[in-house]
């Protein structure tokens, strides 16, 4: 069965629509979104534009704001300070991958950790690590909302995560062990990633390979969610080769349109969760 | 082959002697800790006391400040506070648990972050969980410090974590990954815990139960850390079954005498870190 993260995402764009209508209701305030995008890079462009769509979609004030990719690292902080100042942002984001001259960790936590929508900001990953309520970045709370959504059994099951980016793999690791399955966070220095992998209920892939997770690699039965973007040739393709593996797991999600969509309806959540601390407070 | 904490404890302490010397020397400053006590938990006046004894032996000036077990939050902070803006001071620690009253998170999220020797303000666990540099959790610390000191090779190999909480199984399951071994997390959710502890080459164990881990739950030739401090009787016993269990592995810490004292030994370890970050600035 797919894990339909497209339609789930649609499904949600009701819910987050009805809420931004009351949240203006109620506090008399557009909830806003401001997307700082540095440089000319393609994919980033397409995902800048879809966060925006999604947040006319939904009615969030949506704006991407275009730097140059020769920014300097203090003008950048400025824009980003003054946008931490600006009353009327909720939440701000930077996306990444910074140019390599930006030292990424350090403007990431220039953005006020009350603004931050990617839980990227050192605190809100603290308060992730230590199981405080806090925002969680986009794509591992969009494969928890998927999984549960679909009421996938995460309790006492076995999930394997296939990467350890701060991004991805480690926060979704620890938001699997939060719902109480049992981990483990396997990378390029395991020995024999089949093993650990082949025995997982719910295998998670987030490593930038296309096909890097083949049938052999998987338990029959298991719920396969593939992280992975990969544009090979004209095409997106995930981590997981789906043609190979969507007849032996119950659940796969599609690339594109399986936590891509939910990724971007994580993020609009993000963005509506700093909203209401900020007003309930 | 027993990993012998207190030995390497010992010789840490002339390694830390030596550079408290050079340190006062070079910046004329005495690094010190505040140990702060609430109530009259025996347990816990047995640990503030070896802290402060640690201190003597180091010469780093360690001072225990008893309060009383049913002072307000408020007070608590306000000593906090003070111990925050007294620039003689290079450490505190808040001697946990503390009464059911006190918040224990907001409370440890007074100390300053740069004053915070145990790791558990929730910016230094975000730096923990996204790997910058800082302050770690000094019984995590503790133990890879004496995996390290007998060449455990680390990396490619599979690390088991029995237990979750903040202070020792998350950050330990993090140092491991750090260290590119490959981690499970197992906890009380946990279906079936030896399926994972018996493929463990290291396995660490922090569930506070006498003898949980038994015999047939451990790998041959493995490499057995027990974090566990347990009172049975008048004696102290960890969570893993040692007599059964130092046979069949090939490394082991005793309780008491292996990972305790390598927590006081990464304790002063890591009030020298703040105090060298806080003179070199």
């Amino acid at each position: 069965m797919i894990l339909d993260g497209k339609g789930l995402a649609k499904q949600n764009e009701i819910t987050l629509k009805n809420r931004v209508i009351e949240l203006k209701k109620k506090f008399g305030i557009t909830p806003s979104l401001r997307v700082i995008l540095v440089g000319e890079s393609p994919a980033s462009i397409a995902y800048v534009n879809s966060k925006k769509k999604a947040c006319d979609r939904v009615g969030i004030d949506g704006e991407i704001i275009r730097l140059p990719s020769d920014i300097s690292e203090e003008v950048l902080i400025d824009k980003i300070e003054s946008l931490n100042h600006d009353d009327a942002v909720d939440g701000i984001l930077i996306q990444l991958p910074l140019p390599k001259h930006i030292n990424e960790t350090f403007v990431l936590n220039k953005v006020s950790p009350s603004k931050d929508v990617d839980g990227l900001h050192t605190i809100n990953a603290g308060k992730l690590f230590t199981k405080q309520p806090g925002v969680v970045p986009a794509t591992p709370l969009g494969v928890i909302m998927l999984l549960k959504h679909y009421q996938i059994p995460l309790e006492g099951k076995y999930a394997v995560v296939v990467g350890r980016s701060n991004l991805v793999g480690m926060p979704l690791a620890k938001l699997l062990n939060d719902a109480d399955a049992t981990v483990t966070v396997v990378h390029r220095k395991t020995e024999d990633i089949t093993r650990f992998t082949k025995e997982a209920d719910i295998l998670c892939v987030a490593v930038g390979k296309p096909n890097f997770i083949t049938k052999d690699m998987v338990k029959p039965g298991s719920v396969v969610v593939d992280v992975g973007i990969n544009r090979v040739g004209e095409s997106l393709v995930g981590d997981v080769d789906f043609e190979e593996i969507k007849d032996i797991a119950s659940y796969i999600t599609p690339v594109p349109g399986g936590v891509g969509p939910m990724t971007i309806s994580a993020l609009l959540f993000n963005v509506l969760f700093q909203y209401e601390v900020k007003y309930h407070d």
